[in-house]
């Protein structure tokens, strides 16, 4: 996907969702669905979306959250059982570098040597412990969490 | 982190987790906790992993698996509330690229243009739909998930 247009109405997951856009499915529950990327990073790369347009991962409800990374970890075992991957990459962008804003996780197989590397580097450690005290205090203290779950 | 330890005897994770080597945390719940990347990113770059050791997404117990995401979701809005990110990368390696043995969700700040990119390119379309269909029908009949959530 290469267009990021806006909302439920030209949204191309929710067209896929609906049936009005191809897609080959591999997962579909009463919450969400996932069916292969259609320029997959390898192949097998999946899209697992709720059903209901939830522009980022903060729009998802309680359950929606529950019902989507289960399904995450349904699909990881399953393109690994089906593909023989190695492994897998589990990633979600929530606005930037995010092309559609209908929540999607990436479910990725893996395999060691596949070439698939670098986002995670360079990486820099903090010019010192209290700047990483100060920053741990300012997230911590930004954090809410559903009482059940606290 | 960059040794790879085996099994919660040596866990780095787990060491942080029981309070025997050093974290800045940004959230404790009864399931989990988070932490900052020693070697971030970029700064308010998280770690979140589940107390108990658990090596990859698929070895999480249904409940975990909630706790964990419903934090990941909490963490979103907690850096972009914190650190004015505009955006979060949540992304989980399993095995493949997998550093530390027990799993850790990444949450990272977001910014545009802040040269975070590259990871999901180079990306290719499938030779034919019909080699597509093919994989995707071996994916859908390796899913299985628990019942209460078909």
């Amino acid at each position: 996907m290469t267009s990021a247009l806006v909302g439920p109405k030209g949204c191309p997951f929710c067209a896929i969702v609906a049936g009005e856009a191809p897609a080959h499915f591999v997962l579909s529950t009463d919450v969400c669905a996932a069916f292969l990327d259609a320029r997959p990073l390898f192949p097998g790369h999946v899209l697992l979306v709720p059903r209901v347009h939830r522009p980022t991962i903060a729009d998802l409800a309680p359950d929606e959250v529950t019902a989507l990374f289960t399904a995450a970890q349904s699909l990881c075992g399953a393109i690994e059982t089906a593909l023989g991957a190695e492994g897998a990459f589990v990633a979600v962008n929530n606005r930037v570098s995010q092309s559609v804003p209908h929540v999607h996780v990436h479910v990725v197989p893996r395999r060691r040597g596949d070439g698939l590397r670098g986002f995670f580097w360079p990486r820099h450690a903090y010019a010192s412990d209290a700047e990483a005290a100060a920053i741990a205090a300012r997230i911590a203290a930004a954090v809410t969490l559903p009482s059940s779950t606290k």
